[in-house]
């Protein structure tokens, strides 16, 4: 077994071995599990990441409101105990019918439906400290990588720079355990929002006149994808550029991947990138680079309203951003990263992105 | 130029050539485009695939209401060839914003939104009688390959059997002149519709022992997932066995893989499989292993609608079919291929998946 998951079954085992001894002791069991309700969220000015504050609530064995809850933790705990000592990994989809039984002679099952294994392994991450991967729960597997980096992915040797068009998949966990990271020539990571671009980049070998590691995410970037480009920039000291479309949603994709997302905040430290560099699209770009009218956008309310609440975000707080997001507001149109296109297939690649990175036209 | 290249070309300068020729003799001139309705789909009984009828439609230049039509099918015409030209690939809505112009000194654009350039793409492939790849469009990347096989992605060697947990991702063009098949050692291709299901698979090795090629689509597999599974059936004479869930939605995805879809008719042929097998799940799985009741899930109405729908489908016509349908609608319940994990863990790779191998139970 290797050191994380030794740590990982030490915590499971002494969350166990604490309510063996108040129960020993004849005291009503209980565990405490931090709070993860949005007025236990908050944003350090410091770190500039969100992260859930010091609130604790009690879960009781002998109250019959908690009883349950009770019980799931320690059901999904020893499940997950028992995945890390057989080395295995699963689906969160997956450990809910592993854990689920139905309790003796009664219709009461352990768990009715996923909506209810979910929160609890949400639960089991902020009471122990441990990551979902460490628990050897997985997401979904979504994302691809390729550029100037050879890892080592469960034994084998990956090299970044012969992947073909396909590219490497990122998987759901990539901790320490499973990947390695060995010889590089990268300079940064550019992670972008779309598989399309990602693929137009790749196919014009960007990554290798620009030594870097190229990313996508397939929209949001799936936990993976982010905890990868956080290890790549945290133990490689890789700067992060993160290039995704001109309209709310895209900005609040890059915010995600700079400081974490309100509702996992108690995992922000180990995914977050506060220093992640906003490349694009700008709202200033349609101009800076003369893009025709026709390519942009008209808002929707929705979009109109979303880019009214990240004025109030602190993280947004500053100048530039208030101004990239107050043009965004006053031009009524958004633009996606395909728009580039309407200047020549290869622009992103020969014009837009050297441009952007040689002028250092980025926000932070 | 490769050979693939060649051949488009010059479709695609016929196209424009024939034009030409009819305006030169004082014709209006006109392209003829299969339609690609409803009325002119038929399922193929003696090949098994969904395919177009012979029905075609006239489209003339000097006509009102087809003379925009007219325009945008050359137009996308052009920006292909070019792109063949270039050594270029691009998504359906990059391809968009390329031939989005605004004409003249008018507020007319070429095209006002991608819901008026895809159909064009579609008539332009039936046309020519090319598939989308060889015009160089791509759809979305999904879906990831492990196994017994090592093939070539744009000049780089991709031993499919050293991939770690990630697999190589399954790029969105996969024709002959991209990838080429080397060395391999499989026996079969077996075909997941769940990422968490191929990363269980993966990690237990089950490519290994049983020498095969495992895929996954992320649900509804992409077209170059389909497209390649298509290839490794007919170039390298492997069997392909498919794994879904047992709910209409499983079933219909396994039908496409099968026969096509009734959308993209004009293409079953180079991306259908007639002869995939059905592993699982069946309607009679939860017996046959003795699944609990409890990891049934109930159907919806929509899914009963669907369900009796299939009935009237005619390549599900044969009694095993009827009887799997007929099974599942009688039941009421749905059956996901996770909830094979209350059995435990590795249940699916020690014990499902081999005994429905070794006992060839499976439907075609």
């Amino acid at each position: 077994m290797d050191a994380t998951s030794r740590k990982t079954t030490q915590k499971l085992v002494k969350l166990a071995e604490d309510v063996v001894a108040q129960a020993s002791a004849g005291r009503n069991p209980a565990v405490e599990v931090p709070t993860r309700s949005l007025a236990n969220v908050r944003f350090n000015e410091k770190k500039r990441i969100i992260e859930l504050g010091g609130d604790k609530q009690k879960r009781l064995f002998f109250n019959v409101a908690q009883a349950k809850k009770f019980m799931q933790t320690f059901l999904v705990g020893a499940a997950c105990r028992e995945l890390i000592a057989e080395g295995k990994t699963t689906s969160i989809r997956d450990l809910y019918y592993l854990t689920k039984h139905t309790l003796g002679k009664t219709k009461q099952n352990t768990f009715e439906e996923q909506e209810e294994s979910d929160p609890i392994i949400e639960d089991l991450e902020v009471t122990v400290d441990a990551l979902r991967e460490e628990l050897h729960l997985f997401a979904s597997n979504k994302g691809n990588l390729v550029g100037e980096i050879t890892l080592v992915d469960s034994g084998d040797t990956i090299d970044a720079r012969r992947m073909g068009s396909g590219g490497w998949g990122v998987p759901s966990i990539v901790e320490a355990d499973v990947i390695q990271f060995k010889r590089h020539e990268a300079k940064f990571v550019l992670l972008v929002e779309k598989d399309a671009v990602f693929r137009r980049l790749n196919e014009d070998r960007f990554w290798k006149k620009h030594h870097c590691i190229l990313i996508h995410g397939g929209g949001q970037p799936p936990r993976g994808v982010r905890r990868l480009v956080h290890r790549l920039h945290d133990e490689l000291s890789l700067p992060v550029y993160v290039l995704v479309d001109n309209d709310p949603w895209g900005f609040y994709i890059y915010s995600v991947v700079k400081q974490g997302s309100i509702n996992l905040a108690y995992e922000s430290m180990r995914m977050a990138v506060p220093r992640a560099r906003f490349l694009g699209l700008s709202s200033f770009d349609k101009e800076r680079f003369g893009l025709p009218d026709n390519v942009t956008i008209q808002m929707t309310e929705d979009d109109e309203r979303r880019g009214k609440q990240m004025l109030a975000y602190p993280w947004f707080e500053q100048k530039p951003w208030r101004r990239e997001i107050e043009r965004m507001l006053k031009s009524g149109v958004k633009l996606e990263i395909e728009a580039l296109s309407s200047m020549g297939i290869s622009f992103i690649t020969d014009e837009y992105l050297p441009k952007k990175l040689r002028e250092g036209d980025w926000l932070e």
